[in-house]
């Protein structure tokens, strides 16, 4: 008996990320992916040629379908295209208090395209209700609404923190700087411990490729063992190892970036 | 190293069916799912709520998309909304004369909903490009444009390889004359031999159960077979005692049908 948990976000027709590579990496740990689709994308390998958002209203009706039927454990949320549809979701998920929830900031393509024109409306609705929000140096500054200039990564953390997010999982995977001068991916965990900023640090050897999924992987690992009541901390060193190992084994199944395998055997 | 397929297909925000239900059950064959979204769905495990169907130009992009980086071993149609849609699968897919092409008529749900209004449309463009058509009992006559009172199953099964599909799986799973009378599920395979009409012959115990997407995890175990070069005959047996096997395990997720676990161990 596969233990259910919901999922927002978009569709990839390669396979590699989205709801797909949540269905696989939720799969691996135990649980069962009820996916609710916020977009459809059209991408290949490379970079997004179009992002197709749904109507808002579409998405709250696949959400009520599924939690009047089935006994939900955990939420993850990750492309949210518009501020509408991240309204909506605020307001289904707000009834459900006790579950944890991972909110995977998707705001743009590794190649730059955008996925979310408004991260302002996400770290408005969404943060506040987010047991663990897991962005990548990139997505940091523009959840905080701050520029690289004006505040270090630190800083950016503790403003997520301030606007409820329990945790922080800042993710070093595109850290452009810790590429050309490290052998080390470096993600930092943040939370607050009696109103003081704690940082914890986990790093793995960085693999030769380019990913495609790769963050999806990682929060869908962490919303299913978040799900089974794994602490943050615990959660993140299984999640992190479980997602290497994914990329270790990773193929090449188009022309360009590589894509995790998921169902990988131990 | 997965071998990709590319499956047109529904979102099911419970993940029993759908694009889901293809992922896992192409997955545990050795092969990659690329899922090409043609409709989303709001349905829980009793019936269907929402059939939203996406832009035709949406469909294409992501196969489109997908076919011009990765090269598919083989095609699985499932959910066609439309005869637009209909139409444009059709144009991409007769570019690919080669490969095996798996089309299972999802027409209505199990409580009678309707997901295709226009099976005139999906036999037209449809059955001359399908290696193998996977519709039940219900579904080969809408194919067929007869009515029970007009013809027998043989002679449906007989106008849809007329139509151009060279074989017919014909699905007992829902017959209400059969659930009644017999504790087998016969599924019967038609092919035409030198201009005769063959048919064989798959039995099973049926099991207790009323089960959320085992028709599509029959279509797609079969069509990750074909692309692996297996034959007509052999792959129905094959996917058939898979697919056997994944309901025995299925477990109820919510208050209704309950789903095939796709992802059993051996």
């Amino acid at each position: 008996m596969a233990i259910p948990l919901l999922s927002f976000g978009g569709t990839d027709p390669t396979g590699g990320a989205g709801l797909q590579a949540d269905s696989e990496a939720m799969r691996y740990f135990g649980t069962h992916c009820c996916p609710i689709v916020t977009a459809v994308t059209a991408q290949d390998t490379h970079d997004l040629h179009t992002l197709y958002p749904l109507p808002a209203e579409l998405v709250a009706a696949q959400a009520k379908a599924v939690l009047s039927d089935i006994a939900i454990a955990a939420i993850k949320i990750s492309l949210v295209p518009n501020a509408e549809i991240a309204v909506v979701i605020a307001d289904i998920i707000r009834d459900y208090p006790n579950l944890p929830v991972v909110l995977d900031p998707v705001l743009s393509t590794g190649a730059g395209s955008v996925l979310a024109a408004q991260p302002d409306a996400i770290a408005e609705h969404l943060l506040p209700l987010a047991t663990l929000t897991t962005p990548n140096q990139r997505e940091v500054f523009a959840l905080a609404g701050m520029s690289p200039g004006e505040a270090a990564l630190d800083e950016c953390a503790q403003v997520l923190l301030d606007k409820g997010s329990q945790h922080v999982l800042m993710t070093g995977t595109d850290s452009e700087t810790e590429k050309a001068s490290s052998d080390l991916v470096t993600h930092f965990h943040y939370y607050l411990e009696d109103g003081a900023l704690k940082k914890e640090t986990v790093s793995a050897k960085r693999l030769p490729q380019q990913y495609h999924g790769s963050g999806c992987t990682f929060a869908a690992s962490l919303t299913a063992l978040l799900a089974q009541g794994q602490s943050v901390s615990e959660g993140i060193n299984i999640a992190q190892e479980y997602t290497w190992e994914t990329l270790s084994q990773a193929y090449q199944l188009g022309k360009g970036q590589w894509l995790p395998n998921r169902m990988i055997q131990e």
